[in-house]
């Protein structure tokens, strides 16, 4: 059955199309069916939503995230049918069941996702199951290599290295002076990042505030060329898309099964050519993991690599706290350049980011054994680290002038009820508070932390900053720490 | 913040608004974000949308799922604001770990199901925590009593019964017959059914061939007070309606866990305040428990009706093979015609709906133990049971006349290709072959069985004929058959 294609102008995060009832009662479909549309050889599955006006007999409006893939066009003539239950389904009742899952049927379910075959409400139980029931090192080695193998690749010359940290922890804007320190003694490192789902700032949000982040793959490869790195977004790329789409389902309910870690991971890597990769598992009270499972995932994590043949190594660090004082976008850039330019720099913030530095120069040979932390401490003390960090900016169409014109509009000051020393700051309770204040999308918006675990705070004297860029934001923002605040700061 | 409603004529499934894309920057909303839209102290939790013309600033387009909860129509200002994540995700998070969960949060989870504050996925990975982590006792009875009192009630006079089978058997129509037999003798029927979401038919799909099913609480009253019984759709009443939306979700990967099954019975029947109350638990080949897992359910069954004071009988039946001859709404309400007015009846359907009448009539005490069936076959073959259907068909404003001008258009039948005995004919396949032809929105559609288990068949004799309404449904149909077919019938 061919329908005429109405209108696209509407985002619905997921492809979806409406037709009249006239429409929907001969092609027998009803509210929330999948039907197959096919334009040009190209398919996209679609749910149905029915709409009484607007539509005539025999046309069709689609979402945006239909009209970009199939590339039609109003007044186009679209190919509909009932899409056939996927398969996959079948697979993940399998799953479910507790089943291992072969090579061909890990491909077949990432494959559906890929493709949009699957709905939103079968990836979660592809996702539930995999964490109820776990996945051996076999499957995970199928799904890294699906997932790579249903996105696109980017490659780069040169020796190509990357840094990831598993997440969880607040602040923690280590990458932006890795890539610094790394990219400025010759190693080449391409860093796509996501933007934050739950978190209050991803690194790319963070760049973003005072750089373009959304390059294609060309001009991405102009930016390394030019400069050894880049730091980008990387969810306009198509690397290993099947991840994004799931990340998005788990951050739902916030769950992380290990099998999905490593394959999000890892897949991200292998998409961008990357040999040498540091991973940092940052584990502790208020992190996503446990030591004991932070061990675990690193045996895990070994294993896939050596299948892979990826040098890696993964660090073990401590994630009980927050690190650097600013969570949010604006904030952290503010405690990044801070490091870089050696001006009163947040010394957690520091530490982490020289060691991490560190071990990836040893990791790729650029130092000796041991030499590490010694070499990234010299490349950024003699600034040329922050040169490197300014020309990567610049190349990214960005100015750190811009920080000075940003400005949150709304603050209100914690003060400490008594004289004490900060016991704990719980990450995940801060990034709650962050995203109250606005974080991500408000850039300005997010939260300064005037004191960190073991330091002694004085009666009356600030706690934290919270800001905002409206009056209600901040009063939500306040209302969650008062009901919180035993919780996010003890002392 | 205050918006003018727009319009609201399509229907998506699920609460879901549109707003334009400078009155999302201004509230900070995204694609798929969670709001709350009150009016006139009604609240409904919705998902985004993002439309880019039709809507100006300030204005929303909100889905019928709203606009029939909140009863507003155009140009009414809803108040509109973001929906904080509600608390019972962590409860499931904490489920999906393997956590019992107490009443409380057991009722906020099945509260915020009620009034919508989750999405669809997030009660997917509710389904598949209980799925993967099973639920005690204890908790079953906290999801059933919460399931009950987040819905109506029905309440009737006299000696209330009900029966109800597990399901995923084809064909299998006891219902009818069973309330015509047992209304006959006085007891009081009020049958709520629903509609087939997997299978060929739901007993309200059947019904609906010949009479009305859709009726309101009063109605219900007056057809129950009249004739003793009713056989109508359960799904616009109210009852449980939390059952109804977990049940949406369990079916997209076909999953059934022993405490929902149980939690979903217990509160339709409890919520009409049946008394007495028969289970059929079909077991076997191509049912959906095994025989092990129907004595466990059945265990599980008794327990909870002690704590219900509820006068519950579990019978476990053999399900390995499709009951009746007819597949379909139109087919099978001729089965049950057939068996009701002695004519030439499908034996297999008359001697479990006399089984099962007589096991209701012995335990609500109409006959002695072991005297039930006796009395159910009086019933039947004395025809007061037909009288009792054709008074309860011609209340709900039907007539079996309907059937002799029902046509399905495209039949095929499938012949023997050799000589044999049928060996099995598999439910579920059954159910998919009869839904490609139609099912159940083509009420005339289905299939014919004309052969069972360990009956002969000679070769060019036909097993099945198909029915469909349309040309394409066949072709459907017949491919899937093609492509199945020796697991379908297997001689």
């Amino acid at each position: 059955m061919k329908l005429k294609v109405k209108r696209f102008n509407f985002s619905t995060g997921r492809p979806v199309c409406m037709v009249n009832e006239t429409t929907a009662r001969e092609l027998s479909l009803y509210v929330g069916q999948r039907i197959l549309i096919k334009k040009n050889g190209k398919k996209i599955i679609s749910v149905v939503n029915i709409i009484e006006d607007t539509l005539k007999k025999n046309e069709i409006a689609v979402s945006k995230e239909i009209s970009s893939v199939l590339n039609i066009h109003p007044q186009d003539k679209v190919e509909v049918e009932i899409a056939e239950q996927p398969h996959s389904i079948e697979l993940i009742k399998e799953k479910l069941k507790g089943r291992r899952l072969k090579k061909k049927e890990i491909y077949e379910i990432i494959e559906n996702i890929a493709n949009n075959a699957l709905t939103e409400v079968e990836v979660a139980f592809f996702v539930s199951a995999v964490y109820e029931e776990g996945m051996s090192v076999r499957e995970t080695r199928y799904l890294t290599k699906a997932m790579v193998e249903t996105g696109n690749k980017l490659r780069f010359k040169g020796l190509v290295v990357d840094k990831h940290s598993v997440g969880g922890i607040a602040g923690n804007r280590t990458t932006p002076i890795v890539v610094s320190i790394c990219s400025a003694v010759g190693l080449i490192m391409p860093k796509t990042s996501s933007r934050a789902i739950t978190s209050a700032a991803g690194t790319a949000d963070v760049i973003e505030a005072i750089a373009k982040v959304d390059f294609n793959y060309d001009e991405i490869k102009k930016i390394v060329k030019k400069t050894n790195a880049c730091m980008v977004w990387g969810g306009s790329l198509g690397l290993a898309p099947v991840d994004d789409k799931i990340i998005k389902i788990e951050k739902i309910v916030n769950i992380d099964s290990f099998a999905q870690v490593i394959a999000s991971i890892l897949s991200k890597k292998i998409s961008v050519g990357s040999k040498y990769i540091l991973i940092d598992i940052p584990c502790g009270k208020s992190a996503k993991f446990t030591k004991k499972e932070a061990q675990k995932l690193k045996t895990r994590f070994l294993e896939l690599g050596k299948f892979f043949k990826l040098n890696l190594k993964i660090l073990i660090t401590d994630g009980n706290e927050p690190i650097g004082n600013g969570i949010g976008p604006m904030l952290e850039i503010k405690d990044v350049i801070k490091v870089l330019r050696r001006e009163n720099p947040p010394l957690d913030l520091e530490k982490k980011s020289v060691f991490l530095a560190g071990k990836l120069l040893e990791l790729s040979k650029k130092a000796q054994p041991g030499e590490g932390i010694k070499l990234a401490t010299e490349i950024l003390n003699s600034g040329l680290a922050f040169k490197k960090f300014l020309e990567i900016i610049k190349t990214q169409k960005g100015d750190i002038k811009k920080i000075a014109k940003m400005h949150p509009g709304y603050t209100h000051h914690i003060k400490a009820s008594k004289k004490s020393t900060i016991k704990h700051i719980d990450n995940k309770l801060i990034n709650n508070l962050a995203r109250l204040c606005g974080c991500p999308e408000d850039k300005a918006a997010g939260i300064y932390l005037h004191r960190k675990k073991g330091q002694v705070v004085n009666k009356h004297e600030k706690i934290l900053t919270l800001y905002a860029q409206s009056e209600e934001k901040l009063k939500h923002a306040r209302a969650f720490y008062k009901k919180n605040k035993k919780k996010i700061v003890e002392y």
